[in-house]
Formats: structure tokens, sequence, C-alpha cells
């Protein structure tokens, strides 16, 4: 089974759901060989009765890490499941980091209840974090960093060293009396040092540092361009708090690349791939109908030229292409500047021969396009005029996209909306209405009568 | 100017774009305050001619980093635009880490040039990278890793540590006599250690690997989830080559991310935010003409009922409402797959009862939205038999979208074609006729005569 991918046990497991036995079995194999991280895509990939069936057999021990592995949806859909006092049982002796992953999944009465059986540090820890919004690197950052007093002997440090590391620590954090970081030690730096010096003689005092309000996705870049394995977080008054890791700083990214993705299609990071119809359905209503409010708005639109379209029933035809040419023209200057805007590469004073770069090539393929479509219309169509009609729509629709593409993110951008989500929602009104419009209005013009 | 944003520079670079003294000053004041990877987004906000003349600007010694943090398009346009001795020189005493990094942007020519002047230890290097393709980890790996014979002492140990310690290392590996790995030590467990003592006697010998020809951005994922800082990369011999570290397994999650937003909008990941405008509409042409055909197919299905809209333009007006409620509704499924593919959530057994859900999801919204529609229609057009066309056809696009949505991006992996950047153009393909041909059709069934 070692080698065994989750989805095989996907497949045997609803093959035998009636079988527990075997099911049991499967199980304590894949206790052994697998992580947590694998047993909780486990239960993500099973559907609801095979999740909580699969659950109960994961041993008490496993499965408050596993849960912690889990999406929100996912982990929330088997705790709202379970009895109160098992999970009471299961949470106890919990630390505050793991409670922080875990609170958002946990039914309220229950987290208070948990809450109240933890150890006063740990209680502490909790209500810090609690301090910071879920936006906040204090929030988040891990709580059990390798710290010393700056005065300490080397002699205890490199007993303290030798007995245990957490992961991604390359250095030790010296703090003084009130707990306020005074400098950071590198490891390595520290051996065959004399045991009866402080490490204080060992410490970099300018080693960089986060502060606990910052942006836990800007920390987690601050992380990685640093080039340490992590950094301390500090308040403002300088008190360390803990750190932000590598580790962290993955989870964080890749995090933020799923939540980009699945908001993209007006979806929530945490939806559960078997989450209950009628909750997913409720999930997606309000997308859905957001778009149709831009579709009949363009429907609106359209119906100005009721009369024309009743004489050229080839506009009708054809007026999809002008919509959709835009939509992809424009979706290509609007995704070059989501990016930009993300790394920071658009400034007030480079929009302008951004524009005017992406207005000629907009531009170049319009025409480009207007001349194949032209063509296509008017031998279809029989029709020369036609063909010049659709070629010009094609050519103003396309560069109107690329001017759109690169104003409506900018300004989303200025008012603090993120442009990656609702920006091609916003360009695709755009163009749905100018390729309409430019492609009637000229048919009215030049086709009629 | 320390705390200015690359942005603020940019806007003051690009108001005295002919004050060159003001420049230079900046520019040194920059060098000062940033980092190499601050000046390469500098260099990439800027325009081209205003991009050459600050490179001209930033010190010798600099620039060669400076260019590694560059994307590919971005520093290619610097590379190709300079004097060919004066990048020889530059590029002298290069190693082959940073080669592997640039070599897609240099010239052919030059590359040649650059590689015949490194010395053999650095050609070996490169050589042997260039053995495993750029989707491997043994191409990107690096060739600096903390490693020494297992046989060494540990006075000898120690005293390399105490001098050097290469990012991102916590632990040492260890070497038989043919370079093979034999195992990996921790740091912090040398403190104290009798100096006498052969390093071997610390050593893990199960501490996990990665081979060379794992794929990079799984290899990245290992990394992540194991919970060191870095792994090393082995030949299927047991050859040691190098490692992979968290600080590439996060760029490299980066880029992946950065591949997939630009990949969506059918862009290349290394476009340059102020390439050549020729060269931008080529590589963007490719995408528009793959939409244009699967437009035109959908104008050629509208075509067939040409006879019908003429007598009900109503149709006309309303049919994109029906198309691109679909394609929203499936590209939220789809989105939800394509997750789901990525993570491994998806196998053989679970897709009957996921389909199952997913159908149940469209009906319930689709039904939601058909009886707005049909009441809006209705009134609209005066016309209580289009409010049920309408409504049906709507139903009809939704349901049929979920069963796309689930079947095309699982068809897509199963050939071995990325579902992320194919999946939405085939399903919206699909939407539109369906949408198309469901709402024309029971159109001319219902309403005509």
């Amino acid at each position: 089974m070692e080698n065994n991918t989750i989805q095989d046990v996907v497949d045997e497991l609803l093959t035998h759901s009636d079988d527990t036995n075997t099911q049991q079995a499967m199980i304590e194999q894949l206790e052994q060989d697998k992580s947590d991280a694998d047993l909780a895509l486990l239960l993500e990939s099973l559907p609801w009765s095979e999740r909580l069936s699969t659950w109960d057999q994961i041993s008490d021990d496993r499965k408050v890490a596993v849960l912690v592995e889990m999406r929100l949806d996912a982990s929330a859909s088997i705790l709202e499941n379970q009895d109160e006092n098992r999970l009471l049982a299961l949470f106890t002796g919990i630390d505050a980091d793991t409670l922080l992953e875990l609170q958002d999944s946990l039914p309220e009465h229950l987290l208070e209840n948990v809450i109240g059986r933890m150890d006063e540090e740990q209680q502490h820890r909790y209500s810090a974090a609690q301090q910071y919004d879920d936006e906040e690197v204090g929030h988040w950052c891990d709580h059990q960093p390798l710290v010393v007093p700056a005065k300490t002997k080397m002699k205890v440090v490199t007993r303290l060293l030798r007995r245990t590391l957490p992961p991604h620590s390359h250095v030790i954090y010296l703090v003084d009396s009130r707990g306020n970081l005074v400098g950071a030690a590198r490891i390595n730096r520290l051996f065959g040092a004399d045991p009866t010096l402080r490490i204080a003689e060992f410490a970099e005092e300018d080693f960089p540092t986060l502060n606990a309000k910052d942006d836990i996705y800007a920390a987690a870049d601050k992380v990685a361009a640093s080039g340490e394995s992590s950094l301390p977080v500090v308040t403002d008054g300088g008190l360390l708090i803990g750190r932000l890791d590598m580790g962290t700083a993955y989870e964080l990214q890749s995090e933020r690349a799923e939540s980009q993705m699945m908001a993209s299609a007006g979806l929530d990071e945490d939806a559960d791939l078997f989450a209950p119809v009628r909750k997913s359905a409720q999930n997606r209503a309000v997308w859905l109908g957001i778009n149709l409010m831009t579709a009949l708005l363009a429907s609106w639109f359209i119906g100005l030229f009721e009369a024309t379209l009743q004489q050229v029933v080839a506009l009708a035809v054809l007026m999809p292409v002008v919509a959709s040419m835009g939509g992809i023209a424009g979706s290509q200057t609007l995704t070059l500047i989501v990016r930009g805007l993300a790394l920071g590469q658009i400034s007030r004073a480079n929009l302008k021969p951004l524009l005017n770069k992406e207005v000629k090539v907009g531009a170049l393929n319009g025409v480009l396009w207007a001349v194949v479509i032209g063509l296509v219309a008017g031998f279809w169509f029989g029709d020369v005029k036609l063909g010049v009609v659709i070629g010009i729509a094609i050519v103003a629709n396309i560069v109107c996209a690329s001017i759109s593409g690169i104003f409506i993110p900018v300004l989303l951008d200025k008012l603090k909306i993120d442009p990656a989500l609702s920006g091609s929602v916003i360009l695709t009104t755009v163009t749905d209405i100018v390729g309409f419009v430019a492609f009637l209005g000229l048919g009215s013009l030049l086709l009629l009568g």
C-alpha cells in the first residue's frame, strides 16, 4: 500500500464501502504509511458518508493533526457531525497554534469549551494572537521559536541546541529581560564557542524582522526574499511574539494561489468538493446573479436594435463573434496588468507608455482579425458591406478592450478592490456592450434600407 | 529614498528621463538601499529606452545578479541590446547555477562563449545539469550544498561549519568515496561532539531524498511537506548531485502560480510588460485565432435558426443571456474540478457521486434563475411563452454545463493536457452551442407561427 496513491485508496474504499473490516484494515495500513496531509486529502476526496465512517476509523491520536491539514469546509463537515464530548476529549491538551488553525471550523460553543480547558500559557498565546486579524502575521506566527535571554551562557545554549531544534531554525533569537528582541545568533557560528561566554557576544543586531501587523502574504514574500529560513515577528514595541518560517510561507503562498483561482469563478477557497447540494447551490447563486445582471444589461443594448435585427438577421448570427473577440483581447491585457499590479510593476508614470503599447497591439491584432472575419462574413452571407461592418466593429471593440484592460484593474486597485476577482466580469460587460453596440449600430447605419 | 517604493522610483525616472545626472544619482542611491530583486523589478517596470539607460547606470558587479532576478523576456530585452564583448566581460567568472538561470535569455553565440570561458569544474556542473530537461529537478538543483565525506573527523567538520553555511542548511550531507549519498547529519546534534569521532556517527541514514528526474514542482511540494529546509537530490545510482532548498521551492511555486494565471489568458509567463508591439501582437494572435474558431462555430449553429430569428427577434436579444449563464455555471464546476485534479482529490470512483452532486447543484440554480429570467423575459416582451422557452433553455444549459464542467477537465487530464489552460475555452464553446441551440430550437418549436 505504501506506493498506492490516495486516489487508489479512494477507489478501494468506495468499492468496499459496505465492508467495514476491509476498510478498517486499509486505514490501519494507511496510518503507518501515509502522512497527516495524505489522510486529510483522503478525507477531502470522499463523499460525506464515507468520509465520516473513515474518520471514525482513524486513531484518536492522529485526528487533530489530520484536521489541521484539511480545508476549512471539509474539516467543518466532520466536526459538525461528531458528539461534542468526544470532540472535547480529542482536543484535550491542544496548543494555541493548532487551535488557531482549526478555530474557524469549530462550532462556537465547542471552541469556547476547548479554550476554557487549555492551560494558562496556551490561553495567553491564543488570546494574544486573537488581537490581530487573520490577515496579519501576528495572528498566524509560530509561537515556539528558539529563544533565550541574551545573557545566557554558551554552555546552556549548546545543551539546549543539542536537545531540540524546531524546523527551519538556523538562528536563535535573543531577548532582554522584558522579552524584547535584541538580536539573533546564527547557530553555525556557535561551534567551538567558549562555554563561559554569553550568547549576546554572537548576536547580529540588525537581523531582519517582521511586524506583527504586516500582511501575511507580504510577510511570506519577505521571509522568502530574506534568504533566511525564518524571520522573527515583533510588536510595535519590539516584543518578540513568534516567527514566520519558510514552511508556513510556502503554505501561505499556495493558499493564496488557490484562493485566487477559486475566486476567479466566484468560489470560496474553502469550498468542499462534496459540500451539500443546497449549500453549494447557495454559494454559487450570487455569482450567477451578478453575471445575470451584466448579461441582461448587454441584452438591453441589443434590444435597442430590434428593428435592425429583424431586417438583417445576419447581424444576430454574427454578433457573439464581435463580443467574444473583444472579451479575449481585453482579458489578455487585463491579465498582464493584474500580474503587473501584483508584482508592483505598474506605476503612475508608466501607465501612459503601457497604454500606448497595448492600444497598438490591440490595433494590430484588431486589423488582422477584422480582415479575416470580414472575409468570412462577406463570403458566408454574400454581402461585402456586412464584411466591412463586422471588420470595423472588431477593430473598435478590440482597441476599446485594450484600453479597458488597463483602466479597469488600475481603477479597481485604487479602490482597494481585488482586480483579479471582479476585473474580468466588468471587462466582459464592457466588451459585450461595446461589441454589440458597435456592430449593430454600424449595421443600422450601413446595411438598412 | 530607502522607504520609496520601486513604483515611486519608476515615476521619478520617467519624469526625469532627460536628465542623466539626476538619474545617475538616483541609481547610486538605489544600489545602496535596494536588493537585486528590487532593481530587477525596476527594470521590468520601465519602457525599453529608459530600461536600457538605467541598466547602463547600474554598476557592473550587480548586473549579473539583477539579470537573474528578472523574467526571461525582460532580461533578454537587455541582453539583445548590449555589445557582446562587454557582456563577455560581465559574465567572466560566472558559476554554473547562475548561468543555468540565465541561459534562456542569452543569445546562443554568447552562451557558447561564456561556457567556453568557465573553469573546468563549473563546465562540468553545467553540462551535468544539461542532462536533465528543465522540468526535472536535476536541471535546477543547487550545486553547492554542504557535503563532506562520511569519514571526516568532527574536528574538521566543526571548523568548516563555523566558517560558512549556505542558506537553508540545517543538515550536512555525507558521501562515500564515490560521491554517493550515505546519510545526513543534523547540525544541532553536532554540538559538543567528541572532535576525534567521525561525522558518520551522527548520520541519519533514512533522510528523505529527491530523484534528479522528479518533476520540479512536485519536488518543491515534497521539500515543503518534509518539514526540512532542503532535501538532497540524487541520481538513480545514488550519486549526490545537489539539493533543492525552501528558497528555490518558494520561487518555483510562485512561478507556477504566475504561469497558470498567464496561461489562462493564452499568455506566456515570461511576457514582458513592455515587449515590442509586433512581438506582443504575434504572441497573442494565436489565442485570438483559437477563440475565433470557437466563436464562428457557435455562430454557425445560430445560423441554422435564421428563419426563426427573423420572426421572433426577441430570441436574438436574449440568446447571449442563455449562453453566458451556462458559461458561468460551467466554469464554477470546472474550477472546482481543476483544483481537485491538481490536489489529487479526483479518483475514478468518486466521479459518480461528484457528478450526482454537481448536476443537482446545477439543477437547483438552473431552476432558480430560470424562474427569474423567465419572468423578466416574459414581462419585457409581454410574451409568457417566451418566458417559458428561455426558462427551459436556461435549466438545460446549466445542467449540461455542470456535466461538461466535470468531464472536460477529467478527459483533458487523461490526455495529459493541462485542463487549467484549455478547459475553459472548450467549456464555453459547449455552453455557447448548447445554449443557442436549446434556446433557438425551443423557440422554433414553441413560438413560430
